[in-house]
Parts: structure tokens; sequence; C-alpha cells
């Protein structure tokens, strides 16, 4: 089940931060890749990418211009696109017909999302209709579209990995 | 079942649109209160709450200076300390015991989290072992706690409120 994701209107600077949470969200909860549209970010991009190196796993950071490009790109391949937005149906009543579809792409909000998103998405989907964060939403939806399973997930050839302790950090390499 | 949410070590302007969205994913996933530490932040803090204004529902977003107090507060007020780090040991492991604690004090991180928080805590507990974005892991643990009921919240005394549409934006506003 390749789920992919599509960070909408990245702005330099100012979405640094929250970008990279969505990448990082998106390759810790299951998703194969994601994909930034706004503007080009390399730094954003080699730090997303090498962390999935380091903690492993298939997964990859690119970047894309036109988010168009991508939906249609993705259609063509059999991909069903859901778009999360507070304005659109309950992910709790929607979500077992989505987990139906095999190849997903999540298409998440900037600042700005123009009006076409919600015509070319399949699904509009809310994570509650309450204001929040891009970040929780899409962690929900995976959490929700994996029934929890992705918790137990594991990262081939990590560099790093983490072996719990209910007090103290404990990081072992591998080799 | 009140939960309150511990957010440490906030930084003026780097981390504004983080903490941000911890304040709006703590009020929109159920709990009743997120108490920020670090360098105080007025803006952080009007935007929270003007949000809780407007959206509804009882949830503040206060400051304090020391961590330590605040755990030391609510503990004697019977809160149990979940502290949400990737070291810890696998939510989905002990939820279950966690559920049956009725006040919640989480702890989220900032860059820097001194040591002692870990002693601190009841639980140290991770949303995967993986690097990713405290706003998605406190997501997903007040979803497990609460059992995806949170999803289905009302705000009581909301100006605003979204109509859930298939395509679109509908918003409401209430007397």
């Amino acid at each position: 089940m390749p789920i992919s994701v599509l960070r909408l209107g990245h702005r330099l600077g100012r979405d640094a931060r929250i970008s990279t949470h969505c990448g990082l969200v998106a390759r810790a909860l299951g998703a194969r890749e994601i994909i930034y549209t706004g503007e080009r970010d390399q730094i954003l991009l080699e730090s997303v990418n090498e962390t999935a190196n380091r903690w492993g796993g298939p997964f990859s950071a690119k970047y894309e211009e036109n988010w168009k490009h991508v939906v249609k790109k993705y259609r063509k391949r059999n991909f069903s696109i859901v778009h999360l937005t507070m304005y659109g149906m309950p992910v709790q009543k929607v979500i077992r017909r989505i987990r139906k579809k095999k190849n997903i792409l999540v298409i998440i909000g900037g600042e700005k999302v123009p009006p076409q998103v919600y015509q070319e998405a399949d699904f509009n989907i809310a994570v509650t209709g309450q204001p929040h964060s891009e970040v929780a939403a899409l962690a929900i939806f995976l959490h929700e579209y994996f029934r929890g399973k992705e918790l137990g997930k594991k990262f081939r050839g990590a560099k790093l990995k983490i072996k719990p302790q209910s007090r103290g950090k404990k990081v072992e390499g591998v080799d």
C-alpha cells in the first residue's frame, strides 16, 4: 500500500520546521515519500532525506514545481487523491472506504490552498473540523489508515535504532 | 478526564509555529489546557486563547517559568505525568495502563529536554522510536488515550463552526 504525501506551497524560512515535521511524520508513520511544492528548499530535502538515510526504510523527499502535474501523474498510476482539510468529511466516517484504496496521494495544505485542490481530490477529509495542524492531521490520518500497525513498523537498513526504555535514552548503532 | 499538556522550552521566534500547533492540537483533540515554559511569548498565548475563544470549548493556554513547579503542582492534584519521547516505551504497549489514569499531565519537549524530566515522569512513552514531531506525537497520544472519541467532540460556546462538505468550505457563525 504505497502512500505518498504532497505538501503544498512550502515557503522558505517560514515553513522550514513545519514542512520538516510533515516529512518526518510521513516517513515515521508509514508513507513512502513526500513531495513538496512551493518554493524549492534544498536544505529541507536534504534534512528529511538524511534522516531517512540514517534511520532506515525506503523513503524519499522530493520537490515538484506544480501540484497539478503531481496529481495528474499519480492519478494515472491509479492513486486515489485524499486531501486533508478541516472543511472536509469526518475521517472517522470515511476511513473504511479509503482503506480499500491501495495507492493514496495524501495532500496537505500550506497557508493558502487553491480551490481547485478541493475539486481534484477524490476525498476531502477532516481530522476534526477544528483549526489545528497539518502535521497532526497527517499523523492521525496515517494512524487510522494503517489501523495503528504503523507504530510497530520496521525500518530496514537503519544505521541508528532506539532501544525503548522506561527511563533515559538508548540509541544503538546498527552495522 | 482532564488532560493538561506541558510544552517545554519554548523559544521566541524559532518555535512560534510549532508551539502554536501544539496548543491547537491539544485543544482540538480533547485536552483542557496547555502550559508553556521557556521564553514567555504573549503573542503565542493570545493566538491560542483567541482560537479557543472563537471555536469554543473550555481550553486555555498559560505560561509558567519553571517546569518543575508545574510537575510538582499537578502531582499534588493527583495527575499522572506522561512524557512523550522517542526513547520511551511504545505507546501501543502501555496505553491500556494509562487509560486507567483519570488526570494526566502530558509533557512534550522542545529542543533540549532536561534529563530530570525522564526521571520525574511516571511514564516515558514513544510514538514510534523514530524521529518525527512533538505535534504528531501529542496528536497520536490523545487519539489513543480517548480511543478516537475525541474526533467527535463538541465545543460549547463556539462562535464559528464548520459544516463538513465533500467539496468546498462552509463555516457557520453561531449565535
